[in-house]
């Protein structure tokens, strides 16, 4: 970082927001109510300024709907909160490389990125900040890379997608999924297309920026097939709470243990719905809070949780990355190598069925689960179901998804099959 | 920082540890079997060597019973692991005046000294850093300064002290006080003089290091009077239960809404065992865990909960400073002012009082908290206690604890008290 942009000479950081939506509102008005000395708001790039300007934001701020114009002037910093790939990529890149520094909440951008921009803002003598990428208001990254970089992370498990969170813990009181998306789009929780957040894209962002500075694995995030929340059914909840659980969006990566003379064990990640015992933390997450337990060699758990979404609390990770840049803090230097998911967890398995009954499934379906050497470890019905429309629900003992998903293919062939089986980790 | 810390260098900083206790020695065991790779260990000092020599512990490092020869040799970062303000503090003060940075897990010291000592060391290009100060292994310290430092945290409640939670956790599945102490003491989790921490005094040092980072609050930690946890009965676990409640050491502080024309509102903290309800993170925490929960005005509430003592949790935090130091990385400035404790908290209040039974009772002590304002919410009193020793309880609408005081003097003056009464605070 250029001495300029130090807090020693005591000269304000410049800043200019890229996206007045939620976030960038939020992130001026902490700005213009909190007045961090370090900070000046100056300018303000959006589309349709005129729609966009608000009265409260000080006058000497310039608005703009020319990016270009603003990457030219002299901010020091570019608040980047467009999201996605295109424009903001392009914005941050020229940015980076003018050597201004950049503070960005956009977890695609950093997920597929992040490793390729924060070596374009070495090379310049900028800085690339992205504490609200995670995790929004609860301090994940910097928990990381300023509390536990001593420390040896083996594994981490994270509630990382409010919308699934709220939609998730909602079913669980006994809405059905329809009825609570609508309601979560209602209230701007929800996308009008929510396949970013249900489809389990979003949480894996996040989960692959989370793996580089936790893990220390820089992993391509498309090598991580995220499972929807979409086909999980009300009944599913009423069999999980059965069973001790719930049911919850859970992004969670691990090493296994390392081979002799190899340094780092195989990586292992995923990211769906799960069950969650009632007595783990992250069962206890409600509405659109995120949650995250990362599990390290020295230090054992430690948790974090709190409002993960949200215009004011990603605003607070943005303005706290601002404050860290203005006093002259670096990043701290977590390295990390280049790594494939060689792995898969051994877990436990809830499969649930919906069968049109007759004599014969039970057996049928244990003998394709015998034949990949899976166990069973409990098969449940609950009474009260029509016989041509029966939910049951059969759990395994430790197998690997690739051994459960063969398995799986032959069984929903069967004539007694009315939609494919429901099957889902269970965390233990 | 001098150039030659910085990790741009790429020569590894020299490392000195002062106290090779539990927490020193998993200092050298993440040292040596972690190798980060701009750390080296050159160091250690302690009383009586020969008993202390690890055989794991490389032969490059030099031991040491002569503390002045250690301060003034070519290590660059003092490592402070003996604890207590003497001769702890008179080490670091050297240390920092000559130049070398600090890192401490020292609360004591860094609660009463620690404005101090950051202005030592800057004037003199060191770093002083304690991120193992508060809450061992959980990283509260690098997440307030580094992801909080854009909120406004206006008050925080924590569990701030493992020794405490061991015993009041075991104490709500059943067990005596003497009992559960006599255990912790024989597992290493309380001292044979278990005052600093079932007194309170540890907790209290932590929170006004937090006060100092969350509120942003200079305070003399000896104006937080705490309250022993040693009061604290089989049966008020009973009644707490009855009241949906559990009883946890709380070490809570918080700003009241500033007054026109004043930027900060008085400020009320305080520390000693509480009710808690069923429903809130802090009664989950078992064992020798710690937690915060800050209540930012942006963020709204963050948790953190771990392992807060412990040798390998707190020695993480310790690397994990170390190697923010080894990176270059500064600390974020977070402006404190001197404060003063100027307020209290109007809770509710839960009183247990034992009697020798007699017609009036309830009469005289409701009419003693009438006196004072103080309205009666619920008043209970188990079957199955003999006359002569008669616990009861009295919960009361929220009130200072100030005003409540002054009843209870009056209260435990009448004759058939046969015990003070023990009066908690209820968090809602």
């Amino acid at each position: 970082m250029s001495e300029v942009k130090t807090a020693s000479s005591r000269r304000p950081l410049r800043i200019a927001i890229f996206g007045f939506g939620t976030v960038g509102s939020s992130v001026a008005r902490i700005l213009t109510e909190s007045k961090p000395e370090q900070l000046e708001l100056t300018h303000v790039f959006n589309r349709n300024v005129a729609r966009k300007k608000a009265d409260w934001v000080p006058g000497s701020v310039t608005w703009s709907e020319d990016a270009g114009a603003v990457l030219a002037s002299d901010a020091e910093v570019i608040v980047e909160l467009a999201g996605g790939l295109d424009p903001a990529g392009a914005w941050v890149r020229k940015a980076l490389a003018s050597g201004k520094s950049v503070v960005t909440a956009n977890k695609k951008l950093i997920a597929f990125h992040g490793v390729e921009l924060e070596r374009l803002a070495a090379a310049n003598g900028g800085h690339l900040k992205y504490g609200a990428a995670v995790a929004g208001g609860i301090p994940v990254i910097p928990g990381i890379e300023h509390g536990l970089a001593g420390d040896r992370i083996e594994r981490m498990e994270g509630i990382l997608n409010g919308t699934c969170n709220f939609i998730l813990s909602r079913m669980e009181e006994g809405a059905e999924y329809a009825d609570v998306l609508k309601d979560a789009q209602a209230r701007g929780y929800a996308e009008a297309d929510p396949t970013e957040d249900v489809g389990g894209f979003d949480a894996r962002a996040k989960l692959a920026i989370l793996m580089r500075l936790a893990l220390r694995a820089e992993v391509d995030p498309g090598q991580i097939v995220p499972k929807a929340i979409t086909e999980v059914a009300a009944i599913d909840f009423s069999y999980a709470r059965e069973l001790g659980c719930t049911i919850r969006q859970i992004a969670r990566a691990g090493r296994q243990i390392a081979r002799a003379g190899k340094t780092n064990g195989a990586l292992a990640a995923s990211v769906g719905p799960a069950l969650v015992g009632l007595r783990s933390p992250l069962s206890w997450s409600r509405g659109t809070e995120n949650m995250v337990v990362l599990t390290g060699k020295y230090g054992g758990d430690v948790v974090f949780s709190g409002h993960g979404a949200g215009g004011h609390p990603t605003a607070v990770a943005v303005v706290s990355d601002l404050v860290a840049l203005a006093s002259g803090s670096k990043r701290v230097e977590i390295p990390a190598e280049k790594a494939e998911i060689g792995a898969e967890f051994e877990v436990p398995h809830y499969i649930r069925f919906l069968v049109k009954d007759r004599p014969g499934i039970v057996a049928e379906i244990t003998a394709a689960l015998a034949r990949e050497q899976i166990n069973i470890r409990a098969i449940a019905q609950k009474a009260g179901y029509p016989a041509n429309a029966l939910p049951f629900v059969v759990t395994v003992e430790p197998c690997k998804a690739s051994a459960l998903q063969r398995a799986l293919a032959g069984i929903r062939r069967l004539d007694c099959m009315i939609a494919p089986p429901l099957d889902l980790q269970m965390l233990e």
